[in-house]
């Protein structure tokens, strides 16, 4: 049952933080969300911080398992895997709109958006993910280098970041619109983008 | 004194929530850095939300009096005043961590951010302003190719939207990298990502 308790609060701050900001959720909602006692949270997390952090890390391990690497596939063409990579995107936000009647946005990016300026280690463990999901696109565009598919004086690193900025970006606007497909309608752009870069 | 209460309420709002963000800051943390009585803050706005709004309607009057007048300007080639609007952000952003320490990103996208999914009349004041900077962009593109500078090709107002997206997920990736030159250096990739749209 302790394994199960600890469990339910990492599920309940993803269903609650992750989606609502991490300001506007309490300990005391997580708790009623996850069917634990409040006394009972501290005996597993030393603090709401260390919650949302190991949420992170169960999200993040979601986020490449079912979005990322189904995309970042060698069946795929390497530049197309980054068109596909916002068109799956666009439709998980399209999903979220049908079940709750919102675009949600990047989980990462709502919360880096509002923890940066005033939590250093959430800080600290949003720019970890973001190197991470970078990492993916870099080693794509490394393959479209070898295939000879993408010019050699792209640089790699910067473009893949400038890649997930756009990705960043679009998401934001398709949750300000609440439209999930202004992030399909990028997707293309973002592969003549790469393909344009310039040093 | 009057007028001078309302206004120390909205420049407060400006100094905290604008930075902090909305769920952050109380109407009673507002009140004390604007040396304002709680009792007399519900005599000028009907709820926080209302004076965010005021908030709002200022930092925006701000914005594109300092950072997009400027830019948007005829002496500068159409498609040159994308490139400078990066510049001038990524300035504005730099200036902001050499005072404060840190890269505090876009006011708009920040609360659009944190706000879109829960207060339907703070989403549907963003978007308005997203509107309005789209069509900043959208003139310039416009320009352009009246210019024969720009394919009469490119959807223009598709376009303007992307260059806003593009713009504001550098600024969350500057912040949570607490970077402000990664926004410069993403500068000549919007003017490329323009010239290289399709349809």
């Amino acid at each position: 049952m302790t394994a199960d308790t600890r469990e339910r609060l990492i599920e309940s701050a993803i269903d609650l933080v992750l989606t609502s900001g991490y300001q506007a959720v309490g300990v005391k909602e997580i708790c009623q969300h996850a069917q634990v006692q409040k006394g009972s949270f501290y005996h597993f997390f030393p603090s709401k911080r260390d919650l949302i952090i190991e949420a992170l890390n169960r999200q993040w391990a979601r986020h490449t398992q079912l979005l990322l690497d189904p995309v970042f596939n060698e069946s795929i063409p390497p530049l197309d895997r980054i068109v596909k990579m916002f068109e799956v995107t666009s439709a998980h936000q399209a999903h979220l709109q049908k079940t709750y009647g919102r675009v949600f946005g990047c989980p990462f990016g709502n919360l880096a958006q509002e923890l940066s300026t005033h939590d250093e280690p959430l800080r600290e463990k949003l720019t970890l993910i973001f190197h991470e999901w970078t990492a993916y696109i870099e080693s794509a565009l490394l393959e479209a280098v070898t295939l000879g598919e993408l010019s050699t004086n792209v640089p790699l690193g910067e473009t893949a970041q400038s890649v997930l900025a756009y990705l960043e970006g679009v998401m934001l606007m398709a949750k300000t619109y609440n439209d999930p497909f202004l992030i399909q309608r990028n997707a293309q752009n973002a592969k003549l983008m790469i393909q344009n870069t310039i040093i």
